[in-house]
């Protein structure tokens, strides 16, 4: 079998490549932070810590509602809003189906044509995975990336019935849910939680005759986010219509975002939520690995089974079933 | 020095106490359950596979809430209305004090002195402990004690104000929510997410002065709780008002309790939560003991603080101090 062997580039080359803004070679330094062999991991950890120091410039912004709620063409329509600003955008989306399929990615891009051809724009799909609920376990080190790349705002999609949220949530300075007008059905999709993590809500497709119903929806959810607990920054949530097709409060939320920003590096809590941010994806890093260690070793794989039927059936104590799988780890790890 | 030493009883004996509900038995048995001497964790073990077979049977409800909403006086009248309905009830209580000063247990006695006693109450305070936000981290195996013991229903109680929401949360049949009327500053304390997690609301201190500010703020959250999306049991919460003083609507909270209770239990939601739970308590134990087990590593500790400072100030990525960590405790480990 013949294939064309691209030469591997050193860090070096990766880093410098990557700050001049080259998208071929962020594109291949996203491929091989998203790669699980050996060599890739220490090779992509020396190029993380080149452009570490040209990171930490861009506005991070999460983008979450259920399947319907009209993401992608929101993503389209906002995010040629921004260009038009003449702020680089990077989008990166998650690929629902293809944690199914295994992997059809190109469908994100022609999701998003129009964007994708936008040369202040650039469009990086990635397959879900499984690791954390939906995101990719890389989708973090892939925004530092996009951010020495010196792209201005970055968007994050996630898909919003999962856990990603908490995951995407942990990752960005902004988290925007996405909502349809109606508090019925079309709510069935949301995971409890959700509406409370946001930093503001848009209602879509606020058009034709929607415009009424969203106009009330917005009403209705900005009373009920009165009720929440205040965010210890201040910050209060604001629930804003819009719609895609129309090109309407697009405006607005770019608007609320960049009064979000002001407001919080003001106060300082810009800073200080991405250090914790930072803390925290560390201890998540070290976590996945303990479990992961844990759950693939096959002593514990093999008994896992049946103490876990008992614990389901009420015959083992949660705590026996536990302190003997930890008992089999222990034994057999060299 | 002289100290009268008690004979130490074998697992046969102390679950044969429990089970005949003998309330001296049971205080030493959950005393052993908190003890953290090895062979008082296998004998606390063998107790717990002797009594699974008799535990199941009651109602288990968390009772959360602020600092300030009342929750002592609420549980102690409504403990009352459930004792005088001849159901046998428990009462765990986390004293919230106990973490600072290192264990004033009576005070949660005395707080609920009316309940302590009644010969059909049991009140158990523990030290809350730093394990679990505030939990004592063996009160789920607490609770299954009282099961055995026979108690009818048991209550939960907890602060409102750490993470132990949702450790309780994962070991009740129901959460129930006190708040105070106006959803002002007083809502402050309350940790975002908590109001979604709730079974039912109910409104403290709506006597007096107060009964037309509680009902107002009945109609607000529930109105607040329609926005919510709906949770997948078809369980829609209650919002509730009530007077630990004027001894008001009890009845209607604990009627609320035993429809969710028949409703559940109907639908099957009720058996699967348990078993749910109960795995998850396996796996919760597993994960705890793996990151102390990493975190209490000496060459771990020792290198910690430099990288937890490197990534928070952006000079280490997060990936590689993980890493470095990782590989210490690697090496380190027997």
């Amino acid at each position: 079998m013949k294939y064309r062997r691209r030469k591997r580039l050193s860090a070096e080359e990766y880093a410098e490549g990557i700050i001049k803004g080259d998208r071929i070679i962020l594109s291949r330094a996203i491929t091989l932070i998203e790669s699980k062999l050996d060599d890739d991991i220490l090779l992509a950890e020396e190029v993380l810590e080149k452009i570490l120091p040209h990171t930490g410039n861009s506005l991070r912004v999460g983008i979450t509602g259920v399947p319907g709620v009209g993401k992608s063409t929101f993503i389209e329509s906002f995010g040629k809003h921004i260009t038009s600003q003449e702020k680089k955008l990077a989008v990166l989306t998650i690929d629902p189906s293809s944690q199914i399929s295994g992997g059809s990615i190109l469908g994100d891009k022609t999701r998003m044509e129009e964007l994708s051809n936008d040369p202040l724009a650039y469009v990086r799909p990635s397959a879900a995975g499984s690791a954390l609920g939906g995101v990719n376990y890389k989708t973090r080190e892939t925004m530092l990336l996009c951010e020495a790349a010196g792209f201005d705002v970055i968007l994050i999609e996630t898909v919003g019935v999962g856990q990603s949220e908490t995951t995407v949530k942990g990752m960005v300075d902004f988290f925007l849910l996405l909502m349809l007008a109606g508090a019925g059905d079309e709510l069935q999709g949301i995971k409890r939680g959700i509406m409370e993590m946001a930093d503001a809500i848009a209602i879509t497709k606020v058009d034709g005759d929607n415009v009424r119903r969203g106009q009330l929806a917005r009403a209705e959810y900005q009373n009920a986010l009165h009720l929440f607990p205040p965010s210890e920054t201040g910050w209060s949530p604001k629930v804003m219509t819009c719609s895609s097709v129309d090109k309407e409060g697009l405006d607005d939320i770019l608007d609320n975002i960049m009064k979000f920003e002001k407001d919080m590096k003001t106060k300082g809590y810009f800073q200080s939520n991405r250090q914790q941010q930072n803390l925290h994806w560390m201890h998540e890093t070290i976590e996945s690995y303990l479990k992961r260690s844990f759950y693939n070793n096959s002593a514990v794989s093999e008994k896992i089974d049946s103490l876990e039927n008992g614990v389901i059936q009420n015959k083992v104590p949660a705590l026996t079933g536990a302190r003997k799988l930890i008992d089999i780890y222990k034994n057999t790890k060299n």
